[in-house]
């Protein structure tokens, strides 16, 4: 079995892309999750009728494609390297290493969805109504419905495109998705912490970095105490030098980020403008993990 | 100034892409070279009337393009990798990390010229006639007329198409590059080894390897022993831990492989079957670095 596989912890982009590029490729190749499915990602899978991908069988494994990721810290655990034959992504390189050339295709749009709308599209292959809508419902969910500094006008042509060819009001199923995301109700802390948690490579240290992007910080938010323990704990069994979380209110364009120990504040207190009080960094503008915090954090800290 | 890039010590595939990349991309892109030019790739461009590239000049690059390489091993000295913009290349990944997601595309072709093809035409682009012949020459060095194990089906469907669009002959302008290549006159033997010669990192070591491609081994091997003192000279120069050159017959498939020390005996009669004769083994079918000796050497030095 061929498997088409998202990162750890999967966001919606990884999810969706998955079950796309899966489509796209054809025969052989099925969709697989990389860990369990945020309430964001249920959600839209469950409003277009589509079932929840598998957990990869590891021993069953002839080949992988890896969609929405390229460094082997996010990666599926147990995965051999020597068996990626394809990666779609929009991320940065970040230092993986292979023995033979394979295809690579990665491009800095807002999301992995809008490249594989392109491939189909220069492969003039017709797309699915359901997979269409899904990539809609991905491109919204990576740019924050075009809030977030990584929409790209790549990314606003094809939702568009989409939303016309399938009448999905734009605004209206984006609110609905981001509402789903927003729902604390029956997540213990724990995993409203590692839900989008993701490890990198920066200079000499490992980091970790969780986000929770809601409409409504507040619930979070006073939740602080128990959220700080939490990250405590999965920094002592993720192993990572440095660990930071961040609540991101999607509406105001802010970040909470909650620090577990003095080293992060340190840290983030030199890279970030924003008010301290307590654990939490209070940092207007900052949405984007990928596009504003991981840049900032890895320039700081390969120069340390 | 934004250069379009090959690898140092360019082979042809390097140059001509570099050239039809920025022909591609057009206003603002300029093609350069990483290193003096092979007698291939000088027989090429006098054929079709284009010029030689210029080296970049560092203190007005405002962005680079990477074409058929993308370790930056490879990359022409003092180039910040935080302005490179794009990567086309046919190799595989080698461990480059970026700050920032740029577009990438690679893809297992014999050469990367087959990928430029393809940009044009998914772009509906018209190639221009001399950047077309030059793309044939690339397609035809680079996969030693199809003899080595490193061309597909892409790329002979992409020959072939030019072939008939151009008018040229195959074979015949084939024969034409590789005696042009196979050439040794004037050349001082330190430029025979270092002309084709690329280093890789390997598990915990750092290797170089040089490759002479040639229609007539016999003259580069009579001079084995000044080789072996030219090759010497060069592990001393660039400091790598490991040093190989390959004398390559691509008539009747056969690699020459002269190595400085017992170190690199031992590695090589460990990996390849042939025989070994003072300091030189000879291999029946190895004709390419990249799919053949690469892979083999990067496999068994990182489980040492």
């Amino acid at each position: 079995m061929k498997y088409v596989l998202g990162h750890k912890n999967p966001d919606t982009d990884s999810i969706i892309s998955a079950i796309a590029m899966a489509d796209f490729l054809g025969d052989g190749y099925m969709p697989a999750r990389s860990g369990d499915l945020n309430k964001e990602s249920l959600f839209v899978l469950n409003e277009f009728g589509i079932e929840s991908p598998e957990l990869p069988e590891l021993n069953e494994v002839e080949g992988f494609v890896l969609v929405d990721h390229n460094q082997e810290a996010q990666m599926f655990d147990g995965l051999d390297k020597s068996k990626i034959e394809m990666i779609v992504d929009h991320h940065n390189l970040g230092g993986l290493a292979l023995l033979s050339p394979i295809f690579i295709r990665i491009e800095p749009t807002g999301c992995t969805a809008t490249i594989i709308y392109k491939l189909y599209k220069e492969a003039a292959r017709e797309i699915p109504e359901n997979i269409k809508k899904l990539l809609l419902a991905s491109i919204l969910s990576d740019t924050l419905n075009f809030s977030s500094p990584t929409g790209t006008e790549a990314d606003k042509m094809v939702a568009n495109e989409i939303a016309r060819e399938t009448s999905i009001k734009i605004d209206e199923f984006a609110a609905k998705m981001f509402k789903a995301k927003s729902d604390l109700t029956g997540m213990p802390i724990s995993r409203v912490v590692s839900a989008d948690y993701k490890e990198f490579e920066m200079g000499k240290f490992n980091v970790g970095i969780g986000v929770f992007e809601t409409v409504d910080p507040a619930p979070a938010l006073e939740r602080k105490g128990e959220i700080v323990e939490a990250v405590r704990e999965l920094q002592q069994e993720a192993g990572v030098d440095y660990i930071f979380f961040a609540v991101v209110d999607i509406v105001v364009d802010m970040a909470y980020l909650i620090m577990p120990t003095d080293k992060e504040k340190e840290v983030a207190t030199a890279i970030f403008k924003g008010d301290l009080e307590d654990d939490v960094l209070k940092i207007p503008g900052v949405v984007s993990r990928k596009k504003q915090m991981v840049p900032s954090l890895q320039k700081y800290l390969e120069n340390v």
